[in-house]
């Protein structure tokens, strides 16, 4: 499949468009838009216009921002026009809030007037809320119908909405009454009422509901789309499972840049300029450089301690690090019970108790390695001077295991607590913490045990 | 709704049955589900029961196995047939697959003998792979039905199949021969051949296609549903989209386990016993512990430069802090892209230039703070002479910054390369590397401009 691809991007200066569209098909379409960045500029258009209808569909909604836009430029105004009556109006919503000016107002011009009334409607609302990602367009119907009626008004109208599977009944100010799948309606008697056969206590989300739980909302239930309806209970629209799916992806994402230290928007990296990049990180490594000026005033502290005793500097990332990690391996496992629901605050006894025994058995496991590892290090001396030294920063270690496995499990629910995303705990500013609280530990065992 | 579910758990000795079930009216699925871990043990079985089968199914299905386990443990033989009959046979073998022997028995004696073939059938498949997701229970019909014929079919085996929404059309030896929409059926004439408006070159996956990658095939086509064949295109079952957001949400799991330097499987953290608990957490903190001692030798090496200038020490910290959130950036941005497919390791010459240009801006900003933070610490001293100090530790943050943001986009992109996970390269590993390289620039720098 990739030499397909790859053939076609190297050779497309001597394939005619004839060639080119059928060495498309042999493509699938989702390694084309992986690998869509791969084309050359003055290429795209002239791959893109070789695709049928649907798949120039799937592969504009799949595209980054930026991508999207260069096709678009490209285009003719009938292309455009012919391409929006293919999309769904929530994508076209999607793609307005993001493109420049330009392109907008080309998009504009070129969408029919239902389609201008819908986007109006959708632009109006937050993308990150419920109403953000609901399509308007959706089967509703009234309660007085029969099964047969109903069937065959879903089969009139079966083009001109995003899913036939769900059918909304409404009362005539639009207000939900009650909901149907077409397996209800399929699997019903002809003379069967809509209003008894429909499902009264049905799950709807409200507009200003975040992305998020919608998501959670929909894989529970494991619905194909949720109803959105506003503060009088009216419907405004639907929202399907492909856009939860997306919705999954880019929160996926959001965690993990936070992991990393990085705030703001998701773009994709090749889409960056390096001004946005530059943006991106600078903040979070200010911050972290201004915490850990704290950790140098703590070292600075045991100046003395080290002065006299110089074979401590090179154990000092070893404590720190191996701190860190524990700390960072707490801290994952309760930002990730957080977020998929699994942790609560009020879980902070069992995992207290449960952490303080991880970290005793860990701090044991690393402290005797340290053990060994001082006693290897430092081969010249008297057994007995080693073995002291070795025995001093073992038991350091040991303690500072467990203080920093106790911070990872602690900082996330406190942050939680607060009202804070326990995110921001992860790696980078607990790893200040427990550097500050290791380094003191260490110092002070040390010196205590080796009467510095 | 919070409180609706407070008020359960602490009230629920005094509430009667009818009682019960009237509250868990008023608690969505979806929190009962998140909060299910709260109730006190003896408790968890009459709530339980008082749920509606299809409630009851979904709360099952959602529960982590060792919670599914204690429930079904309690519930009589003729409870659990119930409730089999209701779950879809995919997630039974799912079940199946991780629950103790005993329950596995208890369950086995309950199945219907088509549930029983059914669940054997499915048994036989990995189940990281598309089988492994896949349900047996699909519509196939012959090309030789007309629509109206079809639909008839439909409505008559609407309860027997997980989905009713795509139609598969098979030959006498089950090969699959196309796909159908119920969309398709319902806007076709009555008297329209199946053949004539089935779609012929549909999407399939085969039995051994890695789950991750059956995701990116839904996500990409937004399909309800794909077939899985085997390799004489026969057809074996079907995946839904519901499996595939569990499979996307486990995948993240993982790879957030993986960022946090924790290998093995994803068990839900109240459930992981202690001993689980340290066996994924010990082997990577032992690598890791190994691979710092090398940050120890390296310090070591330059012991005659901070043994003449012992303020040197408390700004290691500072140096490798900010290298490794720098390079954990980096690496964090190439892990990502490489996972949604942005990025690929041809990509290389463009990143790299990307980061040089971010790794050097960066680079100048940390060096300017870190004078300043340099300036305020040793306010003792005269000004030229702190100057010089915060020179040339400046000089030296700025060079770890290129180096380490350097370092971070490039491991990602060189360990796929070799084949392996490029996860492995965030935080730990990546902080080691970048710490040795690190305090060596650091160490190199300060000792020629300061003439140690």
């Amino acid at each position: 499949m990739r030499l397909n691809f790859e053939y076609l991007a190297e050779n497309i200066k001597h394939l005619s468009d004839q060639a080119i569209k059928q060495t498309l098909n042999e493509i699938p379409l989702a390694d084309l838009i992986e690998m869509w960045a791969n084309l050359a500029e003055e290429d795209v258009v002239r791959v893109f216009l070789q695709l049928d209808l649907s798949d120039k569909v799937d592969l504009i909604n799949s595209l980054s921002i930026s991508q999207q836009e260069f096709i678009i430029q490209q285009l003719s105004t009938a292309h455009i026009k012919r391409l929006l009556e293919e999309m769904e109006p929530d994508d076209i919503t999607d793609f307005m809030q993001a493109v420049s000016p330009e392109v907008k107002d080309a998009v504009w011009k070129s969408l029919s007037d239902e389609a201008k009334k819908e986007t109006q409607f959708l632009l109006r609302f937050d993308e990150d809320d419920a109403a953000g990602l609901m399509t308007p367009r959706y089967l509703a119907i009234q309660s007085s119908l029969t099964v047969d009626q109903a069937l065959r008004w879903v089969r009139r109208n079966v083009h001109d909405v995003e899913t036939i599977y769900y059918i909304y009944v409404v009362d005539q100010l639009k207000r939900l009454q009650g909901v149907l799948s077409l397996r209800d309606i399929l699997s019903g008697r002809d003379e069967d009422k809509i209003e008894e056969i429909m499902i009264k206590n049905m799950i709807t989300v409200r507009e200003d509901t975040d992305q998020e739980d919608v998501a959670k909302i929909l894989e529970t239930y494991d619905l194909l789309a949720l109803p959105v309806v506003d503060g009088y209970r009216r419907l405004l629209g639907i929202i399907t499972f492909d856009d939860v799916i997306d919705v999954i992806r880019e929160e996926q994402t959001e965690d993990i840049y936070k992991m990393g230290a990085m705030g703001g928007s998701v773009v994709p990296y090749l889409e960056s300029s390096v001004w946005d990049l530059v943006k991106k990180r600078i903040p979070w490594l200010t911050i972290l450089l201004i915490t850990a000026t704290f950790t140098a005033n703590v070292i600075d502290l045991f100046q003395n301690v080290y002065a006299q005793a110089a074979f401590l500097v090179p154990f000092m990332q070893l404590i720190t690090g191996t701190g860190g990690n524990s700390g960072t391996q707490s801290s994952t496992l309760m930002i990730r019970g957080l977020a998929t629901g699994e942790l609560e605050f009020k879980d902070i006894g069992r995992v207290l108790l449960k952490e303080i025994m991880v970290g005793v058995l860990i701090g044991i496991v690393m402290g005797c390695l340290t053990i060994v590892r001082v006693m290897v290090f430092d081969l010249g001396l008297a057994f007995d001077e080693v073995m002291i030294r070795g025995v001093a920063i073992g038991l350091a270690m040991s303690f500072v295991v467990v203080v920093a496995t106790l911070i990872g499990a602690l900082a996330p629910l406190l942050i939680k607590r607060l009202g804070f995303d326990p995110t921001v705990a992860a790696g980078p500013l607990m790893a200040t913490v427990i550097d500050v609280c290791g380094l003191t530990i260490y110092f002070q065992t040390v010196r205590i045990i080796l009467k510095l």
